[in-house]
């Protein structure tokens, strides 16, 4: 699977690249922008941005930040940064007609929220839920490096995350930096028995240090064989994770993981991928909420490679797959691994575009069933559902797997996807034509949405 | 571990199987007997026992019956009858003493005893929970092999087992009789939301077919190779498993599993071996308990072989250890595989005595702690340690593992381990002298109890 999806990243994504970056930041016009009525889901998407921006350093901005951007740009080492400007160029006659009437121009708008972005690094922490794992002064000396780029977008997306989940529920998440003695640590923001969340779990890792040959292979799904230098590889491996699992059990648990690898080999050259996804479990069937979730992130993946949305939807079916049931997890969403080509840049592009469609995945189907009122029976079914969610946390997702496999490991950040509360009952069978029948049949055989 | 417990048992089983046989005898004597007042655990062991019997056919024995039984004594096959008879004349005069005033002398009373035990097998059959797995014309036309014997002592074990349990909750087991697409099949008894018990599960199954030789491999935890006829060898898997989830979180849970694996090779030649153990699962240290508990399956393992129980304890601490969270999952108890020596009959016998301490090892405790009174703390320690469970049991147990792996298993079985209602607090951490903290202080070093 891996492969088919890779071989056509490489025939078309190079050129497709710019045109993608561009239709992105057509989402960034905002409420003014022509498909901002188009979705609800749109709107969430530019709201979700903006509170991006505006919690990440608006505020008190320096002018050296703005230097150092500009300094940036001119490097050549930030590609991303390169694409997403010529792409706004490429795009800026479409906002200028709606945004003429508007105090900051849109030109300007775009370019004051660019320089924010890739702006100072200090600046843009001060918005994290914490100080990031890696020291400031670090990051702030490597800014042209992946490992930067990808620790700042991750710290990001836990803020964005848990500011959003926290308006929703009107909880506040407990921040638990942790290091680990090996390298590295993390930062894990966990709200539990909250009014609407009855346990939110948004974790931050940056690990790093040496793997042997066969945990090398292990980490890959692809399984590729390493050279290590006397048999061990320095490695550094990063991500973001979430689970949410709501009380109601009308609003969906949603998980989302999206994740960095760099290793070393032997004669010095770094072999890196990404991998990451995002997918729905709900207790009952929402046709309405399935597809705003699908479809938002097929708008994501669209904007980046036209096969990407089927083939990591199916990738996602297959991996999320509780075989010992014969059920998938939930409805899916997206997933992928060992993703490196066309090229580095291009691929954090698109992970950061999937990082950025989390918020307005989600809350909207929060927002929407926030006041649903629910039965016992109803409460009790999706304390069944939890049971399966964790039969397939703990029986075959690869990462848990491999965190408890790896001495060192934050347990309880690992074991953080696990629900508050889960139920096995002796063989449960729904009734015939009933909605939870509706929904195991939905399980047993996985739909398209969009 | 193996290796050393079977190179002990080769050199001084075959010796004392006798004399341990003898006074396991010993303890049917009953209330009259010498050491029934010595523990509070020899009441259940004999109440247990005359239970079991008298459930198994007292009632209405034909003549048939006992003919049936005098054939076996004589044909030379049945070499436990053969040793238990020895046993028990080698202590009889020694409950004659006792017994003198009785109506039934007591060598009469035990001969009837014997001869119920391995009587009639359809009369056997009445005090089961089902029809056992085996129709009871083939088990009646294979009475000398072991596959039937130990086919009646699951059967026998899953009845007694359920009958007390179901005098103290006062609810009723369901019994769901099912059968295996590919050979085999089991009966589940299963009692969920009593009165006393959360969820209580008592399994049997009988499986036969074939096997790879990989999956042979993986069988045998010493993972000896095993030579098939076109790679493929016959094989025959039977055993009783039992998880008890009580609701009070004073009364502990407890599990126990006895099995017997049969494999013919190429050659014809049969490769056969047993395994099991009970281990004891409470959410608050209870010395008392803990003692009765590890005195009992100490005494039954004492009367076959002076290492078993300091052996197959230490195996069981190692065993039931989650290793991810540095806890055995409960206070232990014994546990064992792949034991083939120093003969079938031997290991059989030994096999009987655990399953017979299966009632006295645990019925007192539930007695003991019945109407204890217990706060919601108190609850919801135990719901965490009861996620704690589901953890060991998804991730480490091999019978979860292997069977989860197995096309055709039957996945409602395998998963009744599972407590009804479970629980993932994020870094739950016990305060310092709680009684939450003793129990992990237990738990992180294994104690000797006895």
């Amino acid at each position: 699977m891996a492969s088919i999806v890779l071989l056509s990243v490489k025939q078309t994504a190079q050129t497709k690249a710019k045109r993608c970056l561009g239709s992105r930041l057509k989402g960034l016009a905002g409420a003014g922008g022509p498909s901002a009525t188009f979705l609800p889901e749109r709107e969430w998407l530019s709201k979700g941005l903006n509170l991006r921006f505006m919690s990440h350093g608006t505020a008190g901005r320096s002018a050296a930040g703005t230097t150092r951007r500009g300094a940036l740009a001119f490097s050549g080492a930030a590609a991303v940064t390169a694409a997403a400007v010529v792409g706004f160029l490429a795009n800026a006659n479409h906002f200028q007609r709606a945004e003429m009437a508007t105090t900051i121009p849109q030109k300007a708008k775009k370019k004051k929220e660019e320089e924010e972005e890739e702006g100072d690094i200090a600046q843009r922490c001060r918005g994290f839920m914490s100080v990031p794992v890696t020291d400031i002064s670090v990051l702030e000396k490597r800014t042209d490096e992946m490992s930067t780029k990808m620790e700042m977008l991750i710290m990001e997306t836990q803020a964005e995350f848990c500011k959003a989940l926290e308006e929703v529920d009107g909880g506040t998440f407990k921040v638990d930096k942790w290091q680990r003695k090996e390298g590295g640590g993390g930062i894990s923001c966990v709200m539990q028995d909250g009014k609407v969340f009855e346990k939110a779990g948004v974790n931050v890792s940056v690990v790093f240090g040496y793997l042997t040959e066969e945990a090398a292979k292990q980490m890959r799904s692809r399984g590729k064989v390493l050279k290590g230098k006397d048999g061990k590889l320095p490695f550094c491996a990063m991500g973001v994770s979430s689970v949410i699992h709501p009380k109601n059990p009308h609003i969906p648990t949603v998980h989302f993981n999206y994740r960095y690898f760099e290793i070393e080999e032997e004669d010095g050259s770094k072999q890196w991928w990404f991998g990451g996804g995002t997918d729905l479990t709900p207790v009952y069937i929402d046709r309405e909420d399935a597809f705003l979730f699908h479809n938002t992130l097929k708008e994501a993946c669209d904007k980046h490679h036209p096969k990407y949305y089927a083939d990591f939807k199916k990738w996602c079916d297959r991996y999320f797959y509780v075989r010992h049931r014969g059920e998938t997890r939930g409805i899916g969403g997206i997933f992928f691994d060992d993703l490196d080509s066309p090229n580095q840049e291009e691929v954090f592009s698109f992970i950061k575009s999937c990082a950025r469609t989390v918020v307005p995945c989600y809350l909207p189907i929060v927002k929407k069933h926030l006041n649903d009122s629910f039965t016992q029976e109803e409460k009790d079914w999706q304390q069944v559902r939890r049971g399966r969610y964790v039969e397939f946390n703990l029986v075959y997702d690869r990462g848990v797997k491999f965190g408890l496999a790896t001495p060192g490991s934050r347990i309880e950040s690992i074991l953080m996807s696990l629900p508050l509360t889960a139920r096995w009952e002796f063989m449960h069978e729904p009734g015939k034509g009933s909605r939870e029948a509706e929904m195991l049949e939905v399980l047993r055989n996985p739909k398209e949405w969009v």
